[in-house]
């Protein structure tokens, strides 16, 4: 078999395990030869691409990013996307392509798939937001840094006798402030799934003060907003550069919070830094397992489909099922994390 | 309501995880009273507890060992263990007993369950090899500890151009072995539920060698045997102080490996360090959600259960049911970890 | 003898372990009696204080904030701060007072004992500042926090194919950005000592693009500010809260590179992070040999003097001297850290 | 210029961060050409080297290990050792040789450097023994990664209500064992430079549990060893591959330590695991450092010289001085330890 892998869009540990798992699984086992395309879909639709033997992947196991590079190009952006991957697979000799990615990607992956190309997608995404499967890869890393940095602000908010407001990642769903904040103990959670009101947020971490407490810590997902209402929240505002020079929720909340109850109240964002670098060994075992059954999957002839964990199996879901929803932080999960102020 | 929680059994990081979700969610949200009983069930049999309120558990969250003490002491150890344990139940006045440990604890918790006493167990074991949960809290802890030794181990073993044997928990399962030898990138490894065969594990290292590698990394777990008639193994050999002296499956093997192989061998056996410290945020947000749950386990009246993690949901499991069989590594997990040398 | 101890200031890792180092030595070892003020020099200027015995500081050596509390009070802001400090030295029968604190808090320790007061200070501070020390306690965890996030950076910037600019703390000294961008391998480091030329850092960084590289990383302390003349910058604008909310230094540079190099650049602002938590097996050593040293120096009668770190012995300096000047990057060093682009 | 740069000894987190540093300051600075020996005294005496231009030094600065190999073989092995290297200097061109190694390694440095080849080595081992400089790279990330294991085993021990006995790295000197020990708050630590006495030892650790402590920690060198008929003492058995078996301190200690306290103790052997991976940031500083001061001292003319930290600065110290002896602990730096139970 001839198999031709790539990564596309943002950075995610676990990326470089998945194209080793591919590599090894495919090579060594199949005796197939494995292919990996240049910066994402690019790769495919410029037939830019390189072999993968043992040696190309070796070592690459613990390595943050992805040594096939990534971008954000899709298919859909060319008129002619489909029809130039087509070419480009039966011109290499293609029998699979397993695209890595998050939602874009996958949606690209099932427009190819749907255009008749033998696709097994392998999903991506540190933010947990994909559907169909229990857990995505990077999620575990990007929570683990983000609760590494929790740990250490409450002893400066400790002693600084402050409020910090933590911004961590999630446009569209809290599973990292959910996560994150559950496992450092968070004083509030505040997630997009949820618009928070600020009264309410101003009388939890209010409760804390009154009860003796010197400190708070509220986690905030970055795509978090206030009820509509509830306070003034501007989006948007541009620098002379074109940049948001107004970094979002958690300050605008830090400066409301301060005024409210009258504590030094100060915002922090975690940025970038929660989605790169070396792989906890749970995303590696995830990873390493979803290279391994795209393989199978491949050999099986079950393409449009898409590798997922449930419980402790992977299994192959639907490529079409899989982007129809993102999945969210459900009512039950954070009544879990209501916090204790 | 009142509660009465205890630990027991040996070290396991997320144990105070446990215990702050249970006294938050208790004492917080239902208004209930908490009493924690010290040094596991030898605290319930000699009625020697503390009342545990929110300051008893403030910061303990993130940290290693359990605040209450452990013991290996069961009630079924004492001829009245059983109507001890009911007379203090009934002293005390309480609704729901929590008992948080491993397997022996869990049968211990079954024991008094069946004799009518109101318990909600909670599965704790480094080893996840408790069959009714998907995952048992301590295990990502264990494996992130054995995944960094051996990512550290690799250079070693590299420069110094050896074959290491590294030793890992698991007197009867493979789970520590298998993920963190994935994790890892490990060039072979070695579980209990299959006993290996030295001509095959030589030719297999061997082939690495021969392929022009330097090193190898074999990870085992320390119940791992050979096949029977495969070598020559001690077992139990004492030193004048009555302890094993001949330190196990690594040492042999690594003595076995050097003189088959020429190449030189040598064990490292990684210990305790893998069942202490601080637990990972994975650990951290199970142990605290089986808290949660167990408290309301105990609310809905549902005694005699377990908490459980399926898929994404903790679920309540009888008792009885999970203390029947270990949960070993399947044939298929083992496959997905088949190694290339 | 009888000893009080005291931190002020900002948070900084290792406090906790100078605390329970003068506790040991002083206590096991001398037979003293310590007390602990609360919130730094506030608790001597309102004689609020707690006894310290072994007990007290059990289990804080690797913890981070400090279990005194601490504030930003100077007994200058009194007008009888100092003669109110005598007094409660006088009626608590202290023999000496170990304050242990940054710049600030070692001006007041100068000034009360050019007042009599028996002091001996404790050098304190992440930013590596104080001129009369090798190093302080806190800069070694500071520096590693950043690099590791710098470490993990790197592979987004990479896959992203951006320009990072870090900003790290330093707001007068640029010790953090050059010794965390040294051993992250940054490609420019930008420190307050040594205003920056924007086109000299655009044709540095665009260099390394020319040369075929796809990202850069550039480290920048907070208080580094451009070249006279050499670009449009701004200071102290503020929020409708009152905050500053152009975050500075790393935002203008990114706008302006990124502008310049037409490349994608975005800022990333480490933060509180970098000063709070477990402190590094360094921090903790260097911790409790000033606290051991102080003690001794308290004994010995050496007061109105500081301990201090030269080569790999803790030697006493006086507090008159090391408050004079800030210990900033020289030349040389920066010259070890210019970069390959 | 042409330099030759080499690698030699047991693996040493920071050699890679030389290397590169090398390579950076001299071919960017300077425009040297740089060729690297592969493992060690070997590649010279066999001219087996390759070029090493900025690429080959990508990405190395993290990595634990070394990229051009490491043995143990020294020019003095063969009879015409000195001459080899000599021919293989002039038939290469080389200018300079920067030999990065132990002790060994650097007395062969100097055998060389006296029969006239152009050396300046830099002193590299995780034991921190060499008596020139301050601190030597590689001693930070292996207190490090000690001091993490005794951490977390702190938890386990006081769980398990034991004493632990951890054998930390060091044959000869008890550096690690003091830092490390001193670090995580070990209550007794045990070198060899001042042999034990094993009724001292029990008396310390009894005291503690006399004081209704649970456990103890101890942390002892490889090398310790009891006071000349102090204690029955074992060294050198062999098993049947011709390993030593019995495992040497911590486990005699271990044995004799639970007879007499009637307390169960257990010895953890730390192992490879200190000398590998990733090096810590301070060690990433000095090595590159180090690197950097090579260079330049092989453009000053300046060779028989090996790098050194003397406090904040990098020295240059004759080669001959820097291995006459072996830097131990010495008394000041054992009390400023002596531990409270």
């Amino acid at each position: 078999m001839r198999i031709g892998v790539l990564t596309s869009g943002g950075d995610c540990p676990g990326l470089n395990a998945v194209i080793r798992s591919v590599v090894h699984r495919a090579v060594v086992d199949h005796g197939d030869e494995v292919i990996g395309f240049h910066d994402g879909w690019k790769g495919l639709l410029e037939a830019d691409y390189r072999k993968l033997d043992l040696d190309a992947v070796g070592g690459i196991l613990a390595r943050g990013g992805t040594i096939l590079g990534s971008s954000r190009v899709q298919p859909a952006h060319l008129r002619d996307g489909v029809e130039r991957a087509r070419g480009h697979v039966a011109d290499l000799g293609l029998d699979a392509i397993i695209p890595i990615g998050g939602e874009g990607t996958l949606k690209a992956a099932n427009l190819l798939s749907e255009a008749g190309l033998p696709i097994v997608g392998v999903p991506k995404t540190i933010d947990n937001d994909i559907a169909s499967t229990d857990v995505t890869f990077g999620f575990d890393t990007a929570v683990g840094v983000a609760t590494e940095a929790l740990d250490r602000l409450k002893t400066t908010a400790e002693s600084h006798q402050r409020v910090l407001i933590v911004e961590v990642m999630g446009r569209h769903t809290g599973w990292i402030a959910l996560h994150s904040g559950m496992a450092a103990g968070a004083h509030a959670i505040v997630v997009p799934e949820r618009p928070f009101d600020i009264d309410e947020l101003t009388e939890l971490v209010g409760k804390r003060f009154s009860a003796g407490k010197k400190f708070a810590i509220v986690v905030v997902a970055e795509g978090a907003k206030p009820r509509e209402g509830s306070m003034q929240f501007e989006q948007g505002v541009k620098d002379i550069y074109g940049h948001e020079r107004f970094a979002g929720v958690a300050t605008q909340l830090s400066g409301e919070l301060e005024q409210r109850l009258g504590k030094e109240a100060r915002p922090v964002i975690l940025g970038h830094v929660q989605r790169g670098g070396t792989p906890t060994a749970y995303d590696r075992v995830l990873a390493t397992r979803f290279g391994w059954h795209a393989v199978e999957a491949a050999h099986r002839g079950e393409f449009g489909m898409l590798t997922a964990l449930r419980g402790t199996d992977i299994v192959m879901v639907p490529l079409a099922e899989a982007v129809e929803t993102l999945k969210t932080v459900p009512a039950e999960r954070y009544a879990e994390a209501e916090c204790v102020l």
